[in-house]
């Protein structure tokens, strides 16, 4: 997605250790115009889908998840993270390790907001090693729903997230993919995007 | 707002220690249909008003204030929380206390996306002893922003934090405000609106 790319150009910066900022209109400050562009993308590349409920993670899936919804028509359902989560059998859980955090959260989805048979789209914000990305695939095979396909706006190609997910036959549609990038310079180089 | 209140009473759960359980359609799932009338509903209210930018705080402020952006055509920032924040001189902090996790928080906005003189709409889904938006305020102070207003899903009128604020002379519109609950039957008593 140029226009994307465009701004991850613009206003994305680079820092030591892999880390891409994009705080200022993606995961702190968020430009609503550029959310409805990536919302109206996301509705393209999934528009041969069924989708019942898009499923994101807090906190900064809530956003794109939200306004992208507004294409399919159907609610978000966001996963709640917690350091501890009684296990009270009303919910589905799992473990996720944050890259960012250095940390292992329990994530949850209350089962009344997941049923058997949902089709449903996951939507997020990032998509590095793939962990909160595999943590809401087990939530979502834990409750029997259908996984229609992964969108995500930015995907760190050189790490193995998108790559193990792929192989696994789920659809993951990243609007841009970072190959590589320099802190020193501050260059950023994007996947080539097939013609779709 | 009577679509809102409707819904609350349909599907709203009263649970014992004065909490009310929206998760079905505010904090957990989101019924985006609903959150675009609420979104309206806000602009209605705040129609004669600047906004440079709307303010909430992570996670379950995020969905409505990106939603209600739409009205507004500004972008949102959410201040994030942490249990222990680098003082690096970067962000506007706080501390605030949550009264559902019992905990103190640190809160956190970059000095990047909030500047002096810009005319700021806190928006929220919860006010109740008004912990978070008095957060939001100090930080906004902190910023040397214009406060043009709060926007309120739901206000627990039984609670403290709306009739200090207002006292201070900041407007705050609350969608629905509850005046009493009961766990015991689930009955919900909301305040009369006057005409507007």
């Amino acid at each position: 997605m140029e226009l994307l790319k465009e701004r991850i150009r613009k206003d994305g910066i680079v820092k030591e250790g892999n880390v891409l900022k994009v705080d200022q209109f993606l995961n702190h400050q968020m430009d609503i115009e550029l959310l409805n562009e990536i919302g109206k993308e996301f509705k393209r590349r999934f528009t041969d889908k069924k989708v019942d409920k898009i499923l994101t993670i807090e906190s900064s899936g809530i956003g794109v998840a939200c306004i992208a919804a507004q294409y399919f028509h159907v609610p978000v359902v966001f996963a709640k993270k917690s350091q501890s989560v009684n296990l009270d059998g009303e919910s589905f859980i799992t473990k996720i390790e944050s890259f960012t955090h250095k940390k292992t959260y329990d994530v949850m989805v209350s089962k009344k907001y997941l049923k058997e048979g949902e089709h449903i789209l996951i939507i997020d914000d990032f998509l590095a090693n793939g962990c909160a990305v595999n943590g809401l695939l087990d939530i979502l095979e834990g409750a029997g729903a259908i996984v229609e396909g992964v969108g995500i706006v930015i995907e760190k190609g050189f790490q193995d997230g998108g790559r193990l997910i792929r192989n696994r036959g789920i659809q993951v549609e990243s609007l841009a993919i970072v190959d590589d990038m320099n802190a020193a310079d501050g260059t950023i180089v994007f996947r080539e995007e097939s013609v779709r």
